[in-house]
């Protein structure tokens, strides 16, 4: 498996090898999350909870099932998922009077709550966050972590009194993607999606993505809803005015995709390399022993092992009847960050070497152990960021010639007048997707760029990628 | 609302205003877990994974969904379940080919997977448990965390190369049950259920219930399979000896139900008493200020709360603008383990009264705070615990006269002959139901009683009481 040549093989294949998913299940698309991928994936679970807790949501959750009836309240959004939806039609031997459906995201089983909850300013914000699964039929071909068609799903839904407060709470949401991409070492560039290609029922959607195997992936969205679904649903309240207005509302969208960008962005031929937050074992103690000096070995092995869990670090020791390098080469593939070999030069000395998954090694004493192991694992998490964040940055390119864009590898920007016919021109271009406008436009010169496409003046840049 | 006089009303209404859940979902039967009551539900979580990791069992996550064919390879579940299941038959605009069914529980959709994974007696044994959400069509009345269409549930799944092995798992997880209930304060019975009664597709079923508002409430279910799923589903393995054989299987399951039990054993006139093991809070710290002291006050509680959050105890000061009283009234009602109050004497002394929800209080100084706060904490768990285990012990009573036994309170255990047809006599007794004979029975002298209906030699006691 060559992760540069046949990145989608080599995805396919580690995800089982590395042992995070069966994809045998018999429904397609739905896959089972095993104990080492599970694990991971509660890790991550557990950084989003300390972030949502300390930017003031609250966690609840909401049921499976929406009625079809509440679905339909919100023209634009059912239109936009009524190709994706699951539908309970039967319950017992009965049909059911009011369909239901298997919720694809969440908006049109919590609003109506909302309306219910929300009666006065003094209600706002409203805050909350759930991280529950949600169910699409995916028509396109399914990939574990990627494309699924029931997925591990976290959501957060605000409601505020005014849009500028909708606004600040986007803002912050950006800073809380930014500290939680940072501790998974992802590196990821933020663009307003067009108009046409916004979250249905969003006044406008912020895409957030990564880049692998010579692709984006989408790793979380943020959508500004304004009053669109607070009309609808009449999530109404009294303002200090004495007046009744609609709230706005913000979502906040993420999934087990940043599995999928761990495993695509930082594994190599060997197999999985973690980052540090969320490696289910961060340090792999390996015992190395001839049958003269087993007992001697493992006593070391253990003290070491209590020392070090004590001190809050995830280890174990890798006891099983296998020859030293076969447990290497498992460990490696399984990404864990830090490897100690244990024999018997480490039993007279109480010193080892750390072996990183990412390269190097360094020295440590039984007594300084787990104050050293902490720093190295940091330093491994700035090696995975920064290396990860170098690649991403080298492929973003500007590209001011329309017919050089399909020859390019890599994120390209377009300079771009803002008309959407001729954003339509490029999405012509085959296999290239526009991903927006830059969140954030850097300081350029514009006076000297043109659009591509009509050669007129240069309003934003368009993002446009290869896509997952 | 009282308990003791109208315990369905006060349960109902505890659950609400101590803001547990919104039973105001539109579909019936499925409730919003609000943060206050999720918070609960994930604190019991913990205390599962933690237990089910200390005894080898590994987490995953199955699908929902579960094919149509699967489910029907065993006919005696499926019989079980059919009255209950949840059909999706549609996605998109299109009529499914194969059915998909909400999953009821997750023996149909994990065996398929187990007949893959275990190919020899090395790979057992196998021991696996998720946390997910399961479904079932309850025709009767619906009731907050005790009778839900959604439910959230922790099942536990083993598979083993005989059958003994099986049933020393059994005796794990009553092990593990044990710890499990006295971190949640909770005494239970354990009875084999009657053959009638055994889950669909068990050899025997354990049945084990709590008591609450004059019923049982079964709270957890262990089932031995033997080989009645592995022969359908085929999952087998090589042993020692080169033969193919089926595994023993087992199941162990609890649910959101030990929240219903936690609200309705502790719970009194002025709402919630909560465990401290699973209080979201354990400590919360009133502050009693007036204009002039205020900001003293503040200190004062933000020094303490900082030590005692520091010491990993849970604990939150409320600093809402309402009268101390008002703040003493919601606390209690969301059953917090411990109140401070801290006022000028406080500031003065940095020694604290604690006050229990149990009743009664301790001092304490800043600098011991931690310390003897955790201890009183512990004292809060014995307190709630013994309370419960002496008021079910109080209840479980033996009615050797059949007439009696429809006018008595509690449990009754009921000399019985060990027939069927004497069991279904008793079964005619209005709103009482057999939950089985005990798992251990006591050392008691057994010439002497005779069975109730044919006044035959007695062989066990039955357990019967009403039941949720």
């Amino acid at each position: 498996m060559n992760k540069e040549t046949d990145f989608s093989e080599w995805y396919n294949e580690i995800t089982e090898k590395a042992m995070l998913t069966d994809k045998r299940y018999q429904v397609k698309g739905t896959n089972v999350w095993l104990p080492y991928g599970w694990k991971i994936s509660l890790n991550i679970d557990r950084i989003i909870r300390d972030e949502m807790g300390n930017n003031n949501h609250d966690e609840v959750c909401f049921p499976t099932l929406i009625p079809e009836t509440d679905f339909n309240k919100e023209r634009d959004h059912i239109k936009g998922f009524t190709e994706e939806v699951y539908w309970v039609t039967k319950a017992g031997g009965n049909d059911l009077d009011v369909n239901l459906l298997l919720r694809p995201t969440s908006e049109t089983a919590m609003y109506p709550m909302f309306s219910l909850w929300i009666r006065s300013h003094a209600d706002l914000p409203l805050r909350i966050f759930q991280i529950v699964n949600t169910f699409r039929y995916e028509t396109k071909q399914t990939r574990a972590f990627i494309r699924v068609r029931e997925m591990h799903f976290f959501e957060a839904h605000t409601c505020h009194a005014t849009y500028e407060e909708a606004e600040e709470q986007i803002k912050t949401d950006l800073d809380i993607m930014n500290k939680i991409a940072r501790k998974l070492c992802i590196p990821y560039i933020v663009c307003i999606r067009p108009d046409w290609d916004k979250f249905p029922g969003a006044k406008y959607t912020l895409g957030i993505d990564t880049f692998m195997g010579g692709k984006t992936l989408q790793i979380a969205s943020i959508h500004q809803y304004g009053d669109n679904f607070s009309k609808p649903y009449n999530i109404m309240f009294e303002d200090l005015d004495g007046k009744q207005k609609h709230v706005s509302q913000t979502t906040y969208g993420m999934s087990e995709r940043l599995v999928g960008a761990i495993v695509g962005i930082h594994g190599d031929a060997k197999g999985l390399v973690l980052p540090p937050s969320i490696a289910p074992i961060q340090v792999i103690i390996v015992p190395i022993y001839t049958k003269e000096n087993r007992i001697r070995v493992e006593t070391e092995c253990n003290e070491l092992l209590a020392i070090i869990k004590n001190d809050g670090i995830r280890a174990d020791i890798d006891k099983r009847d296998i020859r030293p390098g076969n447990k290497f080469y498992y460990w490696e593939e399984k990404g864990v960050p830090i490897r100690i070999e244990v024999g018997e030069r480490e039993v007279s000395s109480h010193a080892y070497i750390i072996k990183k998954r990412t390269g190097g090694s360094a020295d440590v004493g039984m007594k300084t152990a787990s104050s050293i192991i902490k720093k190295v694992l940091d330093d491994i998490s700035d090696t995975l960021f920064e290396n990860a964040k170098k690649t991403m940055d080298n492929i973003i390119i500007e590209i001011d010639k329309r017919d050089a864009i399909k020859d390019t590898e890599g994120i390209v920007k377009v300079p771009w007048c803002g008309s959407e016919s001729c954003a339509h021109e490029l999405e012509n271009i085959p296999a290239f997707k526009i991903h927006g406008i830059p969140y954030v436009e850097e300081t350029i010169d514009s006076k000297n760029r043109k659009c591509v496409v009509c050669n007129k003046q240069f309003k934003n840049h368009l993002v446009m990628a290869r896509t997952f």
